[in-house]
């Protein structure tokens, strides 16, 4: 009888639930908005996932919590929900970073914590006339934390001073934390021997401004092709961006311990899609790793209005990062960041067409349907004969119900789209902008032809899009009605220039993982 | 019998052209892009704009000509069609600027010529494999062209070298020249005493890349409340910017002669809209009507696709610029652009209603239908109380047969949009985005209440918006079928937080002018 009734609940859930990503994570209740504080476990090799957490509702209110979640492969997740919550129910735990404390520094830790496992929190204590940053310790490898007794440990008598990341300086054996005080548009880097005491080194301020700063970030990213690295700062812009409303945008130069100096005055975006924001890294990852981090895919624009039910906001897909000097245009190469999704152990491949050698119209080159999950990822790789007729567009469209997203390539513009505006959720929302699009040189040529390629991942209300390895990244939401995973993936061209080099769809679906 | 013909000719004509602009300027037949050589006749007190002009197509093409209109206050012009073109017709005779020599430093005029009519266009003389800078002269005040017989004055090697932008700079008695090494992000600053011969001072770069720069401009511009003036670089990017496609960025700065040094390192966007490019200003412009220029409104990711007929773009209206300290958060202040409207004497109310005191839900608080033109003007001053329940929005509305465009205040964002989303031409285009959106800080508080203002102007296919005196504009074409000027305009409000302080609705036509 039990079992009867949680099937019958369960079924409920699934309903109200439909558009809930697969790998994407998302809270089992509740609203989440920025990722905090994630790092890796080396011990039990495991990432663990922070983040703004309101579990009483469906949108951003207080007490506001850090929610937890862990997974072994960042694809899938288990949630663990409210982990660090504040002294009292109008104030809040916003955003910042957990530091793994090998070394014991901050003298919160005994012999018999294992030091891959000390873990300190680092983050903003939010009370309506305050903003200062405290810290927090767990003892059991992340699933509880102590606050620290002298808290606030940084305090400097602004409202707006928030969202602390830190990390490990090893050349000149420091903490650094890097901190917004918002409403400045001053990125303030500081030093610690101990995480506890702090003192300022420097300032840093560049780019869209918006209407102020939150979330830095700043660490060191791998050249690709080369033994170098850069340091590359991260700034989350909100509202005011260019695209309207949340964004990020991030600058590379060299940090020597006190201050980050841009290589060039270029203002960068992470992503050209609508919703990609508070993008953050995770300590301590495994060098194999790379570095990794993921952002909040949304937009505080339409956030707290999102049709969803009983949970309210995705992260992004986990990126690996890396630096990559590539043509901007035939004349000039500039250092860019490449993103790339990462798809754990656990994810597989429930169905797969591929098909090569697709040329000019075919209004179904590819079509796959759902069996299974409903969530799809789509790789293409394409060529452009300018020479003949450039009308009609290469296009990947996934929907149900008559109503379908698409993402593509129109070779008139030479640009690249992903469009939303065939979904009825949050249509009459004067911000949820249907249309965004990027441009990008081509990946290379080949028979004198531009070849560029397309890599997506459609995941329950979520589409990410990489272009030409992710030199640049289109992030967008959506929302189809009554949506359990989408009905099909077709790829589509109605257009003579276009020619399919090659190209792989795959419904993708999660295993059980040990 | 010809005067009949005329008139049928003319109906068809007025027809096909439904949405053709009233005081945006607009070629009377073929394409047309960025605007060039925009200067005054102090003689003749009459405004010269010339723009790229492809008279024999609708889409862009070569030969490319420089088109020519005059106007006396701005918003009435007059066409003259092609001014100078190529001497092949696989040429073109790129953008460019024109200059008025009074001191006959080119020798190019003798005493016959009026100092005030001392004409010089300097342009990109543009081949399938060269950039290289020409200069012509007029002997009539800007009617007809002679081409300098040493041409080119300036070439160095590039293909991607164009579009310079020429000032006399007193200080240093010179001319001064910005140009567009365009796919090396950089803006190269000129000198010359003669026009013919130049020599590089400096180079700038920064803020947004996208593909390439285009177009630049530098000039100085009063601050607001002050004696001062600061220098502004104008950049256009295409294609990448954030919005997808074309966008204008520019710089607040100093400027001694030799080069350019900005004041920050802040990205600033010229307009939030996706139809803002090329920004040009006015040489020689009277020193009562401070700094003028304009735009092409359209964007290349769409701009040859455009669902006119006869003719296809238009610019902006007219802006006049200056500079001013704003809030763009409670702690800071920064200079920025302020752009207004130019109405010039020949634009008069056919139809005005102004009402005030406007409280909370009134779906037809005011509603003017047409009765002329369809071209329509709107000015609101509105507070926002964030204690009353904030659902819904304050919008403009205005369209015909089941169409329309929107212009509006969400107080739950706190932000402004333009919705074009509702319009049927050009919707099946993957770049053509419906909703824009931008923030900006109050106006004012009165009686604790936030209040903004937002003046907007809809003219045949194109709206722009104005908010708090222009500290940011949002420029959008848009393109409903058979529209002759919209059938009405309406202001509603579906959200009690707002109060409309006062507002006034006008259909605005045009007056014949000495």
């Amino acid at each position: 009888m039990r079992a009867f009734l949680a099937l019958i609940f369960l079924t409920f859930v699934m309903n109200v639930e439909s558009s809930r990503p697969l790998m994407a994570f998302t809270p089992s209740h509740g609203w989440m908005n920025d990722p905090n504080g994630q790092f890796y476990d080396s011990k039990n090799e495991l990432w663990h996932l922070y983040y703004q957490y309101n579990p009483n509702d469906t949108v951003w209110g207080t007490p506001l919590y850090w929610g937890h979640a862990t997974s072994k492969d960042l694809s899938t997740w288990k949630d663990y929900g409210a982990t660090i919550g504040p002294d009292r129910d109008e104030d809040g735990i916003f955003s910042g970073n957990i530091v793994v404390d090998h070394n014991n520094t901050s003298g919160f830790f005994n012999d018999s914590i294992d030091p891959r496992q000390r873990v300190v929190a680092i983050y903003t204590y939010n009370t309506e006339g305050s903003q200062t940053q405290h810290v927090a310790y767990s003892l059991d490898g992340g699933y509880t934390f102590e606050k620290y007794e002298h808290n606030p440990v940084l305090d400097v008598d602004n409202i707006n001073f928030r969202d602390p990341k830190v990390f490990w300086h090893e050349p000149t054996n420091q903490w650094i934390m890097v901190i917004a005080l918002s409403q400045q548009f001053k990125i303030q880097i500081y030093g610690s021997i101990d995480l506890t005491n702090w003192s300022l080194h420097s300032n840093f301020t560049g780019g869209l401004f918006g209407f102020q700063y939150e979330c830095p970030g700043l660490i060191e990213v791998p050249v690709e092709g080369t033994d170098e690295s850069k340091w590359v700062m991260f700034i989350a812009i909100n509202p005011g961006s260019p695209l309207g409303g949340s964004s990020n945008q991030y600058f590379i130069g060299s940090f020597d311990g006190f201050e980050f100096v841009p290589d060039d005055s270029q203002a960068r975006l992470m992503d050209y899609g609508k919703d990609f924001y508070a993008f953050q890294t995770f300590d301590n990852a495994p060098k194999e790793s790379g570095v990794v981090g993921l952002a909040w895919a949304s937009n505080w624009q339409y956030a707290n209005l999102a049709p969803t039910k009983e949970w309210r906001s995705s992260m992004t897909l986990a990126r690996q990062m890396t630096l990559a000097s590539r043509n901007m245009n035939p004349e000039t190469k500039v250092l860019s960041l490449l993103q790339k999704p990462i798809f754990g152990e656990s994810v597989v491949a429930a169905n797969k067409i591929s098909k090569r050698n697709i040329t000019g119209q075919d209004e179904q080159a590819v079509k796959i349907h759902k069996n299974s999950t409903g969530t799809f990822s789509f790789d293409i790789t394409f060529s452009v004969d300018s020479s003949k007729n450039q009308t009609g567009q290469l296009q990947v469209i996934s929907g149900q119900n008559g109503e379908s997203i698409r993402a593509g390539f129109d070779p008139t513009a030479g640009q690249f789209f992903v469009d939303r505006g065939n979904t009825s959720g949050l249509k009459e929302n004067p911000f949820f902008t249907d249309k965004t699009s990027a441009y990008v040189e081509p990946w290379k040529h080949q028979n004198d032809l531009p070849v560029y390629k397309m890599f997506g991942v459609i995941d329950g209300n979520l589409i990410e899009v990489f272009l030409n390895d992710g030199i640049a990244t289109l992030t967008n939401t959506f929302f189809i009605p009554g949506t359990e995973g989408l009905e099909y993936l077709e790829i589509e061209s109605s257009s003579d220039a276009i020619h399919i080099v090659e190209s792989e769809v795959k419904e993708l679906k999660l295993r059980a993982t040990s």
